[in-house]
């Protein structure tokens, strides 16, 4: 959205304004679409919170706004505290197979120890997608995984964004960063939304209501029925040194990012959020007691401010990096138009006024 | 604010526009203003679910945001999914003797088997009242409760709200509801807030950025440093037929409607959510099992927003209530200038847009 | 245990001593046992709450005691309060299988609006199955699916339990019930369990130390170095009417009966519990409020009783249920010998004693 | 129970077999015995997890097996993962007053912020001690805050379990410890319980059924009707540095022993366990992130093994430590005969078996 002239917030982003500005971490896409046999628009995007993350943990915390949805992994999560492997977002019903596929991951690896609990989320393709169409292979997986990298992430229509849809446009993959200070240092927080819920009139724009000005009349709705599922996973890096007790204050935030943009966790949604701190190193091979650094108790402020406005931002990113796409059964999801985004801004915020 | 003429989102409200539009809730307040022998601005406003919820209990669930506050008796309302007492809000010094307070009256009344856990919330009155008073007697805790009534609810600086500061200007206690239609009907949902949280330049009005508009030359800020605490208490009620699980999700849609303001559940903030349904009657006498009344599981969404919305609109109607107040050690935490936010506000929207 | 004259408790059973005998639950297995091309000892269990609960939904609740386990569904199952899935239980690295199996039986159903986020537990079976073969195959889930029948439920190495290893004697699944009385009512609490949890010397039966009794010069150990995992998955049943709130607590109490057989929720274990109540029909067809009935809330105990109770005894049935079984790599895996428990057992306790 | 000569389980304990081996614990009482103008047997402990606790908290969890109970301030060691006061358990009706002693405690002392969330829990003494009396003061607070000390902790009827009854025998304040090594270093784990729950047939003591030979004919039942309430509160200490959610998992662990007692978590209990690790320092004046210990993730076990065998010990040490009492209306609670008590365990152990 920052090349409409719009931004979210005060804070300065990174480099990239997307999760890999944290340090180390890669994202990688496997995308499919194809009309035979069957109309799949679908994919998986893999979140890698450092290359031997199988090896060398990172603490974590999640937190859920509205339960209609899946991600593996968060009972240990909760639990220990820490997460062991890369993280997948995929379709509803392929969540398994992704899951697996990780498991599998850490035998070809020869992990030692092995890592059987990864965390894989999902949202729900199936109005673009066939939903009795089992489409994604262990390849698919792999190859999300094996092309995860640093630098720009692709948004829109890609990986487990492929066929999603938010606020009744088209969307997908979003991302954003905010550089917070927290005990006079600069950290890096970094946000990646796969985004599919949401209604069009609930839709504002750093607050500006861009749902209810961009009417049916302007963009026709998505839907001809009302959609089974919805949803938005949200994953939030730092390389900020927490503590699990601190990653999972940051998970919660989310909910701030996306209540602004216009969510409710509404009934059918899987609102699911999970955040990792790549501040510390917790390889498995300590045999004593062993020091990790924190944050001081009173220094989560900037971080929070951070992970609501990246995720805000980068919700409508999603929006704003999908185009229109047809799906199955003649289904069109529209793309937020953006000359109409731009003018709808404008309307209601001066020059100086857009943060 | 709806004599300023704006409101927040497209439903209707209740009568009164107050939590008191469920039938059979009464809200009551005490409120302490004195300059000696120490200055105090404090208070206690009590919730009353209905006027035999000490033997005919309500559903309940709540949800915490931030949890840098106290609300007593949660333990029990998350096992039983049942609140048997009158919600208390208070200053936080004094929630254990409105809560020990609550425990003495089921002797006072011979409620059968008594009620051990009552449900007291605070914030932190400390900038404007001596914080190391303790002003409050179980008298003005059975003033409170004894004053209790339906109809309009007093707002701004009353009761527990007598010396709360919101957005760095000066709040206290604030209402709204609104009729959601849920499985073909119409039910009420009313929030109550004690609003005692955030920074100025976060300060939103249906997605405006007020804060950023009413800077310091223009009101002068309440802090010459930052203070200790912050927090809102947000009780929501229903007549809908809610079971314990929906009580907890409905809950945390107060998250949805305190973000869209400007809250972030800042680090030194307790934001603690408790929502309950009138709709069933649980009195004790039970030897059987017995009957209640359930919505839809997918009949949750006008309740979600009508929770969010009324959230929203109560935190406005705590500022738009509340008027300068001078504390101690000259502290003035001044109002929120009504004309300027109607000048704003005007700026941003056109009379169409406003909801 | 029964037919070696030792009982845990003093409640009755139902006529199976199995969660069968819960009116409408539905058991199966599939149990996988080759040594080519890979030597796998592994299945699948299902437990089907009624055999429409793809449509008429039963109200569930879970706990953990410890976390390092997986089981899928559990964030709907907390949000929603409901379970619209049979529940399957398979060894740690083909969870995600059985769980898209699932959601692909939906649609080969037919199931108005899917279900998507079904329940699907894990143990750990690499001591004696190859841990990097995937062996089972949706064929083998679906067997174990149209295999479910009520009346008598086999025990020890079969279905998910075929691996098992358990307190360090071979293991698997094993069941019990019990007949509680609450609010003047009978009602049947069936539980069952896969168990891989434990060592040695914390086995104890009916509070009898037997593990410490019967030393590795009696029986050898099945390991040669410690195992990664562990874990145990109890399913609690009862057609006692309860809300999901109750179901919960139903599920915690688990704890109870597995901490008296000597479990302590290892660090390495997966110890996850979920509890359903068949006494609701929840189909979801429903436009308006609808009633469903509850146990008074001073109605628990009896069913606490008899979960912890039925727990306890389905541990040891699944220990005296096993036989002897030799594994990948020469691991053996050795029964509990059932006469020397029924010695230890009865140096122990006189015959009046034996509960 | 260990002059009795039994013992539970085989590992060491401290010195004192007490919480405050766990170097630097306080624990304090101020026991209330009267019968005029009331009969009041009821009292105040409290447990300093260090002498500066006010500014240099601990890491501390909770968990709840049954949540018919309080704890103050359990929401903010959530939140936080942190513990910044003394810990007091009372009687139920007073847990208000002990709760704003405590906070005015910070204003006496000047502590720089104050602390505005302590944590006090309660039991119910209503059996013994007339409950409509609200006897305790701040003032029997304060002797409870400022006898507390190292070394040996007196047990039984006196402080927050004066009034106390468990499993139908006189009980009250009991404390074990044992010596855990982790991560190849030893660390203290110390009990403390206020123990108030249970019915005489459960009780088990190291597994032999107890309560079943004890019949009411050899000691009589305390009670002539159903009592209202129940509950126990657990208090785990430990030297081992663990971060919050490690704390969480050992407080989780008090349930293990407890269920081996012969706890349910009955419906009318409020059984609530706090732990807290005395092996960090967090004084609040860190402005830059700051090295902590922690313990690696696999190696809880040995801790897990001493909380729940010290938490077991500590409540038959509640037992053992109290002598009967005659309270309200001529209610007398019989002590557990030790003779008596020996004898059954000798019919159930042999020498050698004796753990």
């Amino acid at each position: 959205m920052r090349n409409l002239g719009f931004a979210i917030g005060t804070m300065e982003t990174g480099p990239e304004n997307a999760i890999t500005d944290v340090p180390g971490i890669l994202v990688g896409h496997s995308t499919l679409i194809r009309d035979e046999p069957e109309v799949v628009r679908t994919g998986i995007t893999m979140v890698v919170p450092r290359e031997d993350v199988w090896t060398d943990y990172v603490y974590a915390g999640s937190h859920v706004l509205n339960g209609d949805g899946e991600m593996t992994g968060l009972i240990w999560v909760a639990e220990s505290g820490m997460l062991g492997s890369p993280i997948g977002i995929t379709s509803t019903s392929q969540v398994g197979m992704v899951r697996d596929f990780l498991v599998a991951e850490t035998y070809r690896l020869g992990v030692r120890g092995g890592f059987y609990l990864p965390v894989v989320g999902e949202t729900w393709d199936g109005w673009l997608s066939t939903p009795s169409s089992f489409p994604l292979t262990p390849e698919h997986a792999a190859e999300a995984l094996g092309s995860a990298a640093s630098g720009p992430v692709a948004e829109g229509s890609v990986g487990g964004g492929t066929g999603m849809i938010c606020h009744d446009f088209k969307a997908g993959i979003g991302t954003s960063s905010r550089i917070a200070t927290s005990a006079g240092a600069p950290f890096t927080v970094g946000v990646l939304v796969q985004a599919n819920y949401g209604s069009r009139p609930d839709l504002r724009v750093d607050g500006v209501p861009v749902g209810r000005e961009i009417g049916y009349d302007v963009v026709p709705s998505a839907w001809r029925e009302p959609p089974v599922g919805g949803s938005i996973i949200i994953v939030i890096a730092t390389d900020a040194p927490l503590l699990p007790v601190q990653c999972r204050r940051l998970a919660q935030r989310a909910t701030v990012g996306l209540a602004r943009v216009g969510g409710y966790g509404h009934e059918s949604s899987g609102d699911i959020f999970i955040a990792f701190s790549t501040g510390n190193h917790l390889g498995g091979a300590h045999d004593a007691p062993y020091p990790v650094t924190t944050l001081p108790l009173d220094s989560m402020d900037d971080l929070f401010h951070a992970a609501a406005d990246a995720t805000e931002e980068a919700i409508v990113n999603a929006l704003c990096g999908a185009t229109t796409m047809t799906g199955r059964a003649g289904h069109v999801a529209h793309a937020l138009p953006l000359d109409t985004l731009v003018e709808v801004m404008g309307r209601h915020r001066t020059e100086d006024e857009r943060s």
